[in-house]
């Protein structure tokens, strides 16, 4: 058992591993990014695993820190079951199956190493550190390509049987809609993500609905999302639009947290994020038209991330030291 | 504070109120059951208060129990406030503001009296003496007219910030789709409800779906969903096919509460679980086709309630017990 005060969290995405020193109070000490290597034809995880030792390794001689007792945590984009093994990562195949407590020891001699799932691990964070401190009942989304996210309920992380819950992203908004990567229809990634802007951008230059933009790029196959978002901060109508419709999908996934979970606080971070003021007023406006007698309950909040860049790595730091306590 | 070991719950439908008083193992060791009283002029829940405040001196005295410290539990069907009051009740209008706490004391002495939705009070039940005994994860989902329901999660009751959490037939499943009671579209409930079925035995039957039934009720306007279970049951192919339809919005449902939750066992309650040999093995195949890697999930187990018509009611008791400790 560790009875240090600092940990280490490692939040590991498709391009880059964002790795951080943080003590019991969220305050970042140290921190380090290497590119997540991928190229690789040895057992699942192998690769990942020799960066994450050596970014550990690194970290705890700069630090002080005894490698074997300090506690790591490791986000990930994917299902990561309760028993510590990586069980589905279509953004991270080469690490699909990987047991990272177990690599980790044989590597560096860490002894206290916990996963989760990259979207709970940042939902921990915001709920410690972040926009949803005291919020007993509260949502962390993250608008990237596709939607995470991660839930607590009662003040708990809701882990779920096996460990993969919180996959907002996933849950169906439209029946037989659009089909996801995941191979289902209909998934609310598919609609309030950045792809679905792209998505609903195409939609509508296509169908005349963004003559400005559509002049602008050269014909409505070189509208993209980033020209939408970057035009409707600039103020033009057109592009505004069709933000607000990606507002009305995101409200419509909101108002079903609100149902099922009573969510007061929803913290929005993520590429999306960065068009904060053009939806969440939106958003939130429409949110609230869409839960049942929403006069009934105190106001709501829908604020972006306040942790930024590092809210994964941070929450994978707290999670290994709740779990290693 | 109260040291009974039995308490008394209080199950409050549209049409009637179950009265049970239970002990600690869930045993039902006495019962009434009176009519809702409804027409009413006067303050909020006061002739419903009267009708429990009978039930519970009626339960008390033959049973030997101390008005004041008996715990008494109250399900209701609507939004219940953590402070106890009824915030909204679309089906139960006399009552809805009603503080019953307050309006119990005033009328029995009772010092020990909590509410709680009723599809959570059945919930809490089903957790602790039913079908879903000893899984930390689990939802109990009551088809009536509506769907109701509650959600326990890391082994506890979502009540979410204002206590309003849990209600599942809310959840929009199909974005603009069919106007729901509440005033939204789309809600679970208008899909894989009681009504939903009739609303899907009208359109096939106008559709051509059902021609034995048509020409056994005389005409489509006549079929009605009892109809369509009936003859289901009867292995009548054309009544089949329609239930299989209610399965499968039963089954996208439950999947969004799989995403959100990892949810491995739902006990399947309400006036449509009669059907349940007809709807829950399609629901549960169909369900685990639209979970992202379905694959790395334990199996699940879809249900019937085993506690029967008294859920609720021993729910109630249940809750006040847990209150009252």
């Amino acid at each position: 058992m560790s009875h240090s005060t600092s940990a280490i969290g490692l939040d590991v995405g498709g391009t880059k591993i964002a790795a951080v020193v943080v003590n019991e109070s969220g305050d970042i000490l140290d921190q380090e990014r290497v590119a997540t290597p991928h190229a690789d034809g040895s057992a699942p995880g192998t690769v990942i695993a020799d960066a994450l030792a050596t970014a550990v390794t690194t970290l705890c001689e700069r630090n002080g820190l005894d490698v074997v007792e300090t506690p790591v945590g490791i986000g990930l984009p994917g299902l990561v079951r309760r028993n510590g093994s990586l069980a589905f990562a279509p953004n991270l195949q080469t690490a699909s199956g990987a047991n990272f407590p177990a690599l980790l020891l044989e590597r560096c001699g860490s002894r206290h190493v916990h996963m989760e799932n990259d979207g709970n691990a940042a939902a921990v964070a915001e709920h410690a550190w972040g926009a949803g401190r005291g919020a007993s009942d509260f949502a962390m989304i993250t608008l990237g390509t596709g939607i995470g996210g991660g839930l607590i309920a009662n003040g708990e992380l809701i882990r779920g049987r096996n460990g993969f819950g919180g996959e907002v992203g996933h849950m169906i908004v439209e029946a037989r809609g659009i089909r996801c990567n995941c191979g289902k229809q209909g998934c609310w990634e598919r609609y309030a993500s950045g792809s679905g802007l792209g998505l609903l951008t195409t939609r509508a230059a296509n169908e005349g609905r963004l003559p400005e933009l559509v002049r602008a790029c050269g014909g409505p196959e070189n509208v993209r999302a980033e020209d939408v978002t970057t035009a409707a901060a600039e103020g033009l109508a057109e592009a505004q639009a069709i933000l607000h419709e990606v507002a009305w999908w995101l409200a419509l996934g909101l108002s079903n947290l609100v149902e099922l979970f009573d969510i007061g606080t929803f913290v929005i971070s993520g590429g999306l994020a960065s068009a904060a003021g053009e939806l969440l007023p939106v958003a939130t406006e429409t949110m609230v038209s869409m839960i049942m007698a929403a006069e009934t309950y105190s106001s709501f909040e829908v604020v972006p991330s306040t942790l930024g860049a590092h809210t994964g790595a941070l929450g994978a730091a707290l999670v290994a030291m709740q779990r290693s306590a």
